[in-house]
């Protein structure tokens, strides 16, 4: 499993209804997964650009149940796992650890592997298989 | 069914990869849906902070079908739908129109009234479940 | 002059205090420098793209003077100015208009020119001065 | 002087040509600001949130130095320092450590506390005055 991801909710995470926005909650996942990406030795700047072969999000699916407010500390765990030769999911549990540790969001992303150009799947890369065969582990 | 939104994809919509961030369609889904609901004459300022009764999105869903870019045309339709008492759904289709009309995604929100201090769900307010009836009519 | 850019705030750009969050008004002066460029030809996608020649922000200064909520109605007046050969300034009025016009908001950005490799001061290309001069004619 | 802070560059602070987006060199900055306030016992929520009294960024001023990539650590360093008994201002000098230490950024921001309501000034509380008092001094 890889190491769970923890930061302070920000001012600018939050709106109006004095709470963390709800599409800022897939943002929040994605930092655990970017953190987690370098942690296992891939360089992110060329990760997520366009070099040819990318691995956009397909889907994205999040549950919210708990707000979060500016100053909450919250942890991040994923859970990735192939789910075919060119795509895998991505499963994030947010847990609030101000006032007593509370399950604020479940959120879930697809990713598909791509040529940028022709737009065929490609299968994952190494690096990347590994990231999720490592961070699977039991 | 409501007016469909239109809007230019911005650069701060967009990320490294050079198209819109994937969080960043459900906020575009969500100026949708405020400009469908102030259309029908809801005080925005007033329905989104916290008035003791509160709306949030419970449950958010995104499938991410092609990428939009900095200055891309886009439509977003919507239609809302009641799932029960306390509840509501919002679908929506956002088109890519530059280039031809394409399907860029499709998006789901789940919306459950509350008591803001209670957490006790509510019915939702006769404003809103008149946009949704008029908003979902044939 | 260039035509003024109108749009209503949206949920998203406001933070726990219930007012647009103060970073995001330079994102909304960006928009509307996005909007001019593109009602003068100038595609987008490719210009804010690392093409090699590249014109990023150098110095933003901003004076914030009225609070803007969800659903105000606001429009961005601009005014750009050639600094240099390699540079040039552009002034943003932001008007809110709910309520009776107000100014919210003054900006300015400065903009260099570079090349995005050796990072060397490169002249401003032809179409950007002709926005430019255009856009500051009397 | 108060505890740098330090943080990755994330994907969604990004823009298309590929580095962080000219606004959000603020919020990175205002992200620090949080940071030590809340490491000097200052609730965050209570203090962002509209309680009366509010602290709102009335000036900002950026000079943008180097860019930033996704995974680029930096380094955040806040210099507080009264202008009135009802502003003060804060220095931010952002250094990019990835790679050689850098300077990336440095910013400036104003904040005049007032009365919510009134939009008449008020002092500066006292929790917020020791804390530019402790965090300015040599």
């Amino acid at each position: 499993m890889p190491i769970p991801y923890e930061r302070t909710i920000h001012f600018a995470d939050t709106d109006a209804a004095g709470v963390v926005f709800f599409a800022n909650y897939l943002a929040i996942g994605h930092e655990a997964y970017e953190e987690s990406l370098a942690a296992s030795g891939i360089n992110l700047s060329a990760f997520f650009r366009d070099n040819g072969v990318i691995v956009p999000v397909s889907r994205s699916e999040a549950e919210y149940r708990r707000p979060l407010q500016c100053g909450d500390r919250i942890r991040v765990a994923l859970a990735p796992k192939m789910l075919s030769e060119n795509s895998f999911e991505i499963r994030y549990e947010i847990t609030r650890l101000t006032g007593g540790e509370k399950n604020a969001a479940r959120l879930r992303t697809e990713h598909v592997c791509i040529d940028s150009a022709s737009r065929a799947r490609k299968p994952v890369p190494a690096a990347l298989a590994a990231w999720i065969a490592g961070a699977s582990a039991p």
